[in-house]
């Protein structure tokens, strides 16, 4: 590749754009840079507008810190504008996209994309999320405690964790599901929170269930008694903003359980003259797909009946009304900040009924007419951009383009592959040109402001935590941190990974583990990691607001830089268990290298420049970097 | 790369789907090939469904032509299902798209795609459609000719070809627009289309209007007396069908000229009383964007206003009524099998008022319930392959994923850049790889069946013919026709390429000569290879319903093959002054080499095994040469 080539850069941020969540009919202007030595004579702006190409010349703009920058007027005509650059060399016309530079026109699945009048939920891409499973959080309140006995005898087949067997690093006697969590417990541990960096919480199911995990909800209406109940919710949002925090819950609407009110198959929390699944003429039962006596479950399980969103009944009773299940939870006195949907991938999509393409759009217009801000984030783990085009969802648990990333590049199993027997036999790390590749595949596809809302995560209550497994070393929480933390959009640090938390790798039970309060883990190196890249996401506005590019991606070797025109920070990657040297092109974001001779973790650089543009890193195996750069003048 | 990967293989045709155009819940058998000795272990299919993975092992399905096959059961459990191969080897997981394999989990965007009751216009694979611009073509009844003086003088502000500072090789005197073509001309030579290979007429627009083109429609219930009207519609679509031929005609319902009917700004045609324009009640006031006396025209053109379809009554009187524009063509006695729609890029799309996603499925629907295999073409170079995922368009005119390809490779300025001055500029061939992957770009982001339909043209009444550019030699033709032949879909040949019909380059007037009825073009070269390869596509299978595959793409040479199980036939395209050598990979599509020495032109091959699946073609500078594979047994 011509090196030049390297440099070419836009994205969507302020740098780039200078209107980037523009009005409709709005002119914005659009920028490009490259090296101010790159034999180009010519940039053109190519966008579309009602199906209509245009090509509009972009002047030369400046050079700064060794690039040279071009510009060009964009109108936006149009609900969506897609644009490319065209770039005239004397003998040859390359073409970029966001997935980069092509020498044949590329097709449109890649173009950078403005959406007019969308509104980005703009804190998150500011936010360090903490997720929370509440039960295993803190005990704030004994007194709301499940009691022996409680939920294990008399008619409710509760889903119990069973422990017995495993190697307990905590315990609070036999059989012990419960450990006491609530939402008090979280209040009291605000300013814990805060010191660590975060400003945003996501809290794991909290409506009243049986279960530690509350995904069995029985009543989308009301917060587990167990919790601190409604009040509890009440008393945590008002101390969660009063720090300046956010704060966002997870909820199924795809389906309920059995002994949901709605359908209350056993009569287990309500009379059984409520409910649909004994009365046909209740208005529930048009909530779910009965078909005589029978009802459709979600994937087949009986337990689990999948709601009709057919039925504008339940959607005026979910999200329409104003006392909606979701509207309720968005108002004061609770005022969430968003909701994150269980199982989304698969909500509203039953068979010959795929109703997800026109039920998500409306479960965003009621969302947002309660709070234009309020973050829309979706369970899904594959690709999904589908649903990222600025109408439906704000963002995935970005698994498929954060988590089983960098889980694979770091040496794990892919987290889908790792669930098949035959995939599973196989030791598959993913190159760092294949995990560049898939990263840049994914956001390609998506408009920038729905890159920035992207949710980075590589542990959850659903995948065993990444330092737990034997078979890594030190370095590699370390190396997903730093991953998590570049990567455009919010990250979400799964409570208990800055204590390096006990627990096991295989089933979810081994993800859940009490916090470890008792001990001091703020010394320990998992702690310094997730503070150091928190503060370091609050205190620098690159972190945030700033492009994203890879400088280098091969063999067992990776780098990033996340920079605007006055600040960049690169980390770097190797799963190398060899020394290695690598050549990083640091004047693409106009920088000449690291600002000094170690990095923000105090560990050493061993960097001597090659040329203007380029140095030579030497890493010590396995190394995980993330430092400043010295910019250009 | 690792020799096996190239020989990796799927597609949607019958050979690896056992129902390329499946039932809902029908479960059909998926299969995929490769080298017999390829270091796989297992195979599997994965599938979403309702937004979950599934992964089915595929079972190996014995050995063929040194292919080794393995198959899969795929259930259609809704409209819309994609698909995706897993490969395990000992110590990797490979993964196949449409895209090719790629060594981590790729998104969504290339899956493969089977549309559940999806009806396809099956004929069209099978297509060699001949395009014909009708005043040009033929005089076959000059009865009905436009009079001297008829539009030029009194009132009529007609659209003029001015060839009057051009060295024109024909000519009827003074300032001659006109030269009498027909219907009936057309109707008199379905013979020799016939005798050409032809199976398809695609005629430019044939409405009631004063140009030439006459794309300035006044009346798209009547065919034009000059033409002969409607009763010689009826006539040419008789002899038409009873050739077992199809026939679709151009139109153009994004926008009317000022004169037509529905709008009579001048009353050149119809009364004052009658037309939007002077008379605000009138029914088609609502057809058009009115703002008091102003309304809105294509692209600002004053001399045509965009139709509104915001009207319900508009609608009606294009596509949904019984007795509609594009309804009443479709039923006896004028049966016509299918819409060409001029400009579709832009319809609908009236900035913040973005209709086409909503109308092009009603007019789908319109149109399929008057004949279900009616084929829906629509103009559009770019990359449009939202509009291509089933429910909308058929095909565009394929310039992007063909003409535009192929032109650009053999030397020509690819036809969009040619139209800016600074792109212009640039002499910018492909390259092979760069045409590989423009076309396995486009098409891999549609469902099979979908790019099977696909209308593959280099030449058109809107770019300048190929043959007339005086920097390409004599062999650009046949690598352009060998290339348009070989793509899944129809070829279309433009009216007058097989006699290398005379023109200039550089705008559309140069591309509208009048048939050289007088000459014996039959013996040429031009005559020649279009017979040839609309005679084999007619007479192989693999032509029209095989897959496709790139055999060999760097620098100068590209080839690619089309086969079935039983045969398979090979182009190979050089566009190099110098001799190559190049090495095929015939073992993929289970063949040993070219079955003779010489191509199906008569060219020599001088071809030289090297290994049981490859063998080294020696190719003259700019051999184009296309010839059928000596099977393995």
């Amino acid at each position: 590749m011509k090196d030049w080539l390297e440099s070419v850069y836009s994205d969507g941020t302020e740098d780039f754009v200078s209107s980037p969540s523009p009005k409709l009919r709005e002119t914005v202007t659009v920028r490009l840079r490259m090296y101010a030595d790159a034999p180009v004579k010519h940039v053109l702006l190519r966008s579309l507008h009602n199906g209509v190409e245009q090509l509009e010349e972009a002047r030369p703009a400046g050079t700064r810190q060794g690039l040279r920058y071009y510009e060009a007027p964009l109108r936006i005509t149009e609900p969506r504008i897609a644009y490319q650059f065209y770039l005239v060399c004397e003998d040859k016309v390359y073409f970029y996209t966001q997935q980069g530079v092509t020498g044949y026109i590329p097709d449109a699945g890649h173009d950078f994309v403005l959406l007019a009048d969308y509104v980005q939920p703009s804190w998150v891409k500011e936010a360090v999320f903490y997720q929370i499973f509440p039960e295993r959080f803190c005990n704030g309140d004994p007194s709301n405690d499940v009691q022996p006995g409680e939920y294990t005898q008399d008619g409710w087949p509760t889903v119990k964790m069973d422990w017995r067997d495993r190697p307990l690093p905590y315990s609070k006697g036999h059989c012990l599901d419960f450990f006491g969590g609530d939402l008090e417990g979280i209040r009291q541990k605000l300013p814990y929170l805060k010191e660590l960096g975060v400003t945003a919480l996501y809290l794991n199911p909290i409506f009243a269930a049986p279960s530690v995990h509350k995904y069995d909800c029985v009543d989308y209406f009301h917060v587990d008694p167990h919790f601190g109940g409604d009040k509890a919710l009440a008393a945590l949002s008002e101390a969660v903003h009063a720090q300046g925090m956010k704060l966002i819950l997870d909820i199924s609407i795809n389906h309920t359980g059995t002994e949901h009110k709605w359908f209350n198959r056993d009569g287990t929390f309500f009379p059984l003259s409520q409910g649909a699944y004994h009365n046909p003429d209740a208005a529930e039962r048009a909530y779910y797909f009965f078909d005589g006596g029978r009802y459709h479950g979600w994937l087949g399980h009986a337990n689990m009946p999948t709601l009709n969103y057919s039925s504008p009944a339940l959607r005026d009773a979910v999200y329409r009304a104003e006392d909606s299940v979701l509207k309720k939870w968005l108002k004061p006195p609770y005022s969430i900040d968003g909701w994150r949907f269980d199982v989304a991938d698969v909500f509203g999509r039953n068979d010959e009924l795929q109703l997800s393409h026109e039920l998500w759009p409306e479960i965003r217009r009621s969302i947002r007419q309660v709070d234009p801000q309020a973050y829309i984030l979706a369970e899904d783990w594959g690709d999904c951009s589908e649903y990222l085009q600025g109408s439906e969802w704000d963002s995935p648990m970005n698994y498929f383009g954060c988590g089983r990333v960098i889980r694979q590049f770091l040496g794990l199993k892919d987290l889908f592959l790792e669930r098949h027997p035959l995939l599973r036999q196989v030791d598959c790390p993913l190159t760092a040109e294949d995990a560049e590749k898939r990263v840049t595949q994914y956001l390609s596809r998506l408009p920038y402001a729905l890159q920035q809302n992207q949710f980075n995560l590589f542990d959850s209550h659903d995948v065993s935590r990444l330092h737990n497994y034997p078979q890594l070393g030190p370095q590699a929480l370390r190396a997903a941190v730093i991953f998590q933390f570049m990567l455009p959009g919010a990250a979400s640090i799964y409570y208990g990974d800055e204590a390096a938390i006990g627990g096991w790798t295989g089933d979810n039970e081994g993800c859940r583990f009490p916090m470890p309060w008792g001990e001091d883990f703020t010394q320990t190196e998992a702690y310094r990691v997730h503070r150091t890249m928190a503060r370091a996401k609050a205190e620098h506005r690159a972190l945030s607001h700033g492009g994203m590019k890879f400088l280098y991606a091969k063999g067992q070797v990776l780098a990033l830089a996340r920079f605007t025109a006055g600040e960049a920070f690169v980390g770097v990657l190797s799963v190398s268990g060899r020394p290695e040297e690598v050549c990083i092109p640091f004047g693409v974001i106009g920088a000449e290298g690291p600002q000094g001779g170690t990095d923000l973790f105090g560990g050493r650089l061993d960097y001597t420049p090659l040329d203007e543009n380029h140095g030579i890193l030497k890493l010590e195996p396995k190394q995980a970097s993330f430092f400043p750069c010295r910019m250009k003048k």
